[in-house]
């Protein structure tokens, strides 16, 4: 295994560590526990929290800031954060306003957030509501979840109820909001390789030099199907027809599409995805009035995509459209 | 080879192509000649122009646009543009004030550029100036180079000269400010792994599975040791000592930081860089003023990153902290 790191259990704060010091103005860490905050003063709105195993970069850490996430909770590489994490942040970014947990459907996460919902609530506050995120069309249940799983799509649920936190909508509102661009947005990807994880120092599964796996988890969880590697005209209408028929999509909706990159792929061979989406989608009648192409929700060094699509209303172009001051930002 | 691409032969077009689908309302692309340009009418300014083989993606033409580069010229992958793509991007963008081409040294790219600018003089115009970029300290020739290679610095120049462009500097100020930067932007990378070219299907080099290059160039070129991996303070100290000496930074320079990922290497491998980076400036008393991470100017998938600085004064920091407008931005 060759990796940008030190040893294997040090990755996820020397890497948070990166973030603090490259953003010393508008970042706080509390290295412990390995929570990420925003430094700048805001009142009057619902705290927004989002946190799950570390390894999908940039989500969620790189997502802090005004108008998308208050707080991140980072566990180690693919494990939970701590109850004890959650439960600070809600407490920090709580300004009496109540705070929301945005959390993508992994059991794991569920877990330790719903226990520290339940702790906060038996402590006298602060008030906190719930929204798991489950976009992945691709399987019903899977490895490490009840349910489907929570993927790209996620980012999109931070942006839109992130901005909306900024204009000061109440907890329900925010839940509600939430809640419905979730019902709205799906999502499958597809693996070209395995991601290695620092501790195991090997591939989370293994796929043969001419294989792929069409529906993969952001784990490495199997998807839908194992099959030989094919040109990407074939993979991406795959991936595209799949979310189009779930939700479904029909002619004459309007879409934000995200082509999210598992870690490892150029930015290059994203853009050769978005150009297929396209053509799809114009094919299929449907607008896309925002596109969205990089690493959003990644898996490591996982090399693929996915295709993500959220049916747009005028209020969700509306927050889409507002300014996210995130670090992850190239300039 | 696996990758998200049809056929090798059409990787750029149809990159484009998803790049002018992702982007409708501010990119156009001239398709035949591979031109990427704003569509945002602009007037009163100096052209600003890049180009190279494609393959270092977001590097050039997804900083097209407001505040950077106004077209760039995207050869195949990682070969030259065409010299009539270049003459004509240079009158696209002429608003009587002249262009400038800012150019990384790679003989085959200086070529093309200079064989443009003579064949515009001779036409009658637009008045063309040449700025070549050669940031990399790693070798003092390469493969594909005479002299210094020009790498991720380069983005910190198109950066810097394209907002200075949109204040209406003229054209000599424009072409100083560009020389003055390159002279005080330093870079050194290094690879964990080599990069696959669509054409050719496999390694552009061959690293052993212990093995590291150091100072690695843009296409895989050899850089000054080849080397048993390491863990990464050691190798980043490498980079950044090698750095620090070449322009020299001395204690009390104040820097901008840039961590530029090659393709393949995840985020937060690129974050644990910066922050062992940011331990070491600050050991030899140099302040960073901002930090940049993410991939700035990749060789495909190739693994590794590279390690920037560029030594600051109150106008760069202007001129880096003004918007721009480009399409690989992430929301």
């Amino acid at each position: 295994m060759k990796k940008i790191i030190n040893k294997p259990e040090d990755v996820v704060h020397e890497m948070l560590k990166g973030l603090k010091d490259s953003r010393p103005e508008t970042i706080g860490l509390i290295d412990k526990k390995r929570i990420v905050y925003r430094k700048d003063p805001y009142l009057n709105k619902v705290g927004i929290i989002s946190g799950s195993g570390s390894g999908h970069e940039p989500d969620q850490a790189f997502y802090v800031g005004k108008g998308m996430l208050d707080a991140a909770c980072a566990g180690p590489v693919f494990a939970a954060p701590t109850l004890d994490a959650i439960v600070d942040a809600a407490r920090m970014v709580d300004r009496g306003r109540g705070v929301l947990f945005l959390v993508k459907n992994y059991t794991g996460d569920r877990a330790y957030f719903e226990m520290a919902s339940e702790m906060l609530a038996f402590e006298g506050g602060p008030t906190v509501e719930t929204v798991i995120i489950n976009d992945d069309v691709a399987v019903k249940d899977s490895t490490f979840t009840a349910g489907r799983r929570g993927v790209a799509g996620a980012i999109l649920v931070y942006k839109i109820v992130g901005a909306k936190s900024e204009e000061g909508a109440n907890l329900d509102a925010l839940k509600q909001l939430a809640l419905e661009v979730n019902s709205n947005v799906r999502t499958m990807g597809f693996a070209l390789k395995p991601c290695t994880t620092p501790e195991k120092g090997s591939p989370t599964f293994s796929l043969g030099a001419d294989e792929i796996e069409i529906g993969v988890g952001l784990h490495g969880e199997p998807g839908r199907e194992r099959t030989t590697y094919k040109r990407a005209n074939i993979i991406i209408k795959t991936l595209t027809d799949a979310v189009l028929k779930d939700l479904p999509f029909t002619s004459g909706d309007e879409v934000a599409l995200m082509i999210n990159g598992l870690g490892g792929t150029p930015i290059g061979e994203l853009y050769i995805a978005a150009g297929i989406t396209h053509n799809l989608l114009k094919d299929s009648g449907i607008r896309v009035h925002k596109t969205y192409v990089n690493n959003y929700c990644t898996s490591l060094d996982m090399e693929g995509c996915s295709v993500t699509l959220l049916k747009l209303n005028e209020e969700y172009k509306r927050l889409l459209a507002s300014p996210a001051e995130i670090p992850i930002s190239y300039f």
